[in-house]
């Protein structure tokens, strides 16, 4: 690292100073933004982080003892890396705790099956729940039955989420997750299972968050693995009625205050101005959160760390955050959001990225900003373009802890990754470090590194909340 | 099917009678034989007895209640499928029963683990084993470690099983499987722990056999995931001590007495000489057994099928097996050979083959048989070659429970499976029904269709134990 910062030092040393045009970059900031492309897919200290989330903390649900032990990490390896300042901000949520989880076909077939309770979900009880399954294709389909047609039964959503290099296959699945419960409960169901919102056919059950409303009846809710799934369809095939035993202990259990861990390598000019890039802390009970999101916080601080050790820091603040508990409701994005507004702080947002979405190559730079900071998207799309990332300025969107503080108006940038192989492990006990290449992680350094490096060096602004008000 | 029979009985009339050579099979003989091919290319009913195995009976490890049932379904479908006489022979085991399984790190990094008990292993007893970790590099470090070096410590040992197609890492590695407990106890260790005997990279545990022998203790064994053990390889990286709590619950209780289900297409000329093929009914607890051994039941239960739909039977009997118990010990394997040779019928078997290594595609066909008889493999090897099938005169190995009558002087011949993710799913609860491709299993069952024809309708004799005893 210290014979590349020479190499740069050289660089802006000899290259000739030219007039910074809209873009608000010069020669200068471009070289420097390759050298930090270069260093970083030389080998950044990504795949180090993460190693170290996964083995020194591991699995980190919010609120439980393992939340504390990640931000103690996280703070410790801000500092380890050489951040200018690092702090802890409070994220305030309930706690959810899963105990117990297993299920059974009990006729017409004895079979045990790999099941995992949802995020949120209340347990069945001293006794289990045995009853009938009764199957529907989709969400829709459950919606549809008559009132009251599934007293007393167990309802089981069959979809199957499909998959898409950008994960598009995950909205029109997750419903199931998020919503079977209460539409079950609305027709008298005593539990409801669906199949898992994953594309593996391996045998985990993926777990996430679902909700319940006021006055429908609180429902145990479950997934099944997909071969689980494929299993209890071809049992239901035969026409005999399918009995299951779902025996879930979990429980909901007051608040816990965590934090949001937040790194800054302070701008040189235009310190109270902020580009933030970041992932988040917390990860699900069952595996080891190294693709969810390990790599978000590995990819983020590594990147971070470059922009740092920099002959000079950039103009503008870049602001790394460890966002807290994502996964049971944007908790860490909201609360930073809410803490920014409450102290005027939303304008000094100059843009906001997340990598949330696994450790697959970046190919696509999308962004939310005034029409007349594009031109800085397209310089940067310039130096990103020899990873194999290509600039769209239609589509995209805010990674999820960004969105919060995007709806109160802050411009926003995206980074989008190959998501083609991500929902085979989200949200599963196979979420673990060997599913992660160090090579794919360096790469998705560079493009953070660079993005960050030059939004928070231009000085164009990439919009306000006018701008973003149509969004 | 019918159709296609129709077709066989029209070339069965049109083909000249043509004399038999060394192979003592006719243009007709093999005129049947790619007939049997070509059904089974178009379609055979193997898949449907692995949905119908793993829908209705799942994991039937030996001595449970599911191994009754999947006996009964045996019976049934050797009955459903047409077969001339179906029949059991009772095969006496003792019965090993998994009830709990737990690990976690306690220190210097709390964290889950996901383990399994090896079969046959002994329980932690009631508070559970929380002891240092001591890794080895494989079972002879462990071996050579000092008498009394591991007292109090939980041995662990941590190579990997290496992928080929044909399997041939299994051997090299499967030792700390099946010795790793007995060679900890010596020196002291109070359980073993092994990194997986399988290829996968997903977060499935193992198992497997192991054993105990007289005069050393008996300790608790169990295998991590391939992920798990990296993780603990990483902890232990750290250089601080690892103390790993182990709770595992399992016996040995008593004996149970399963059954070897046969069913036979009776020979026309020839009914006292059999030619044997089949797969082991039973399988580990974990999954369902769709490729461990369902797949080798249904493709030689449809093979034999298949045969028995001709317009006329071979010459020697066709005897489809499915085993009991092969995965504690080849108990059903055993039992067979044992009862032939009781009866004195080890000179009736002209062949023994069993598919029992998942549902990858037959390419190679080997065999250990009287030299006189290879003109007869060649011959097969031709019907064969279409279907990517080379013949090999080298090599090679009987199926595990054609082995012990194989020892008693009876030939054998392999089909080689293509075993490149065989161990991806060995003994895990990821084997399941999706894992199976059903083209890959009709080529298969074609494999087994045309070796079963022929070495049952030529009259040359595959050799007898003196021809055996180089073996």
């Amino acid at each position: 690292m210290r014979h590349a910062v020479s190499l740069l030092a050289l660089s802006l040393l000899a290259a000739p100073a030219l007039a910074a045009d809209a873009t608000g970059l010069d020669a200068n900031d471009i070289a420097a933004a390759e050298t930090l492309r270069e260093q970083a897919l030389a080998g950044s200290p990504a795949w180090d982080i993460v190693e170290s989330l996964t083995t020194e903390v591991g699995p980190r649900m919010a609120g439980t003892p393992a939340d504390a032990r990640a931000v103690a990490w996280a703070k410790a390896k801000f500092e380890a890396l050489g951040f200018d300042k690092v702090y802890l901000e409070p994220v305030t949520f309930p706690v959810w705790l899963r105990h117990r989880e297993r299920a059974e076909i009990l006729a017409p077939f004895p079979q045990p099956l790999v099941v995992t309770a949802l995020g949120g979900s209340v347990g069945t009880g001293e006794g289990a729940i045995e009853a009938e399954v009764v199957a529907f294709p989709d969400l829709a389909a459950l919606s549809a039955a008559p009132e009251g047609s599934l007293r007393g039964k167990i309802a089981f959503i069959s979809n199957r989420m499909v998959r898409f290099k950008d994960g598009r296959g995950y909205g029109p699945a997750v419903g199931a997750r998020s919503n079977g419960a209460v539409e079950a409960a609305k027709k008298g169901a005593v539990a409801v299972v669906i199949r898992s919102i994953g594309t593996s056919s391996h045998r985990f059950a993926h777990t996430g968050t679902m909700r319940y409303v006021p006055d429908v009846p609180r429902i145990p809710a479950a997934a099944l693995s997909n071969p689980d799934a494929d299993l209890l369809v071809h049992m239901l095939g035969r026409g005999k009625p399918v009995t299951l035993r779902l025996d879930i202990a979990a429980e909901t259990v007051g608040e816990y205050t965590s934090h949001n861990v937040i790194g800054e390598i302070t701008g040189r000019e235009l310190p109270g101005e902020v580009v933030t890039i970041g992932g988040h802390l917390d990860s699900w009970d069952l595996g080891t959160g190294a693709l969810d999101d390990g790599a978000g916080v590995g990819i983020t601080m590594a990147a971070g760390a470059l922009v740092g050790k920099l002959g000079q820091a950039p103009r503008r603040t870049v602001r790394v955050i460890a966002y807290a508990n994502e996964e049971q409701g944007l908790y860490g994005g909201k609360a930073y959001a809410e803490a920014r507004a409450a102290a005027g702080e939303i304008d000094a947002h100059q843009l906001g990225a997340e990598s949330d979405f696994g450790a697959g190559r970046v190919y696509a730079l999308r962004a939310g900003v005034d029409p007349a900071a594009w031109p800085v998207l397209e310089k940067i799309g310039e130096v990103l373009a020899p990873l194999g990332v290509a600039t769209e300025r239609e589509g995209g969107s805010p990674g999820p802890d960004v969105g919060p503080i995007v709806a109160k108006g802050a411009p926003w940038a995206q980074l989008a990754q190959d998501g083609t192989d991500y929902f085979d492990y989200h949200h599963t006990p196979d979420d673990t470090l060997d599913k992660i290449d160090p090579k794919a992680l360096d790469q998705q350094v560079a493009a953070y590194a660079v993005l960050a490096y030059l939004a928070a060096e231009t000085e164009v602004d990439f919009g306000r909340a006018p701008a973003k008000a149509a969004e």
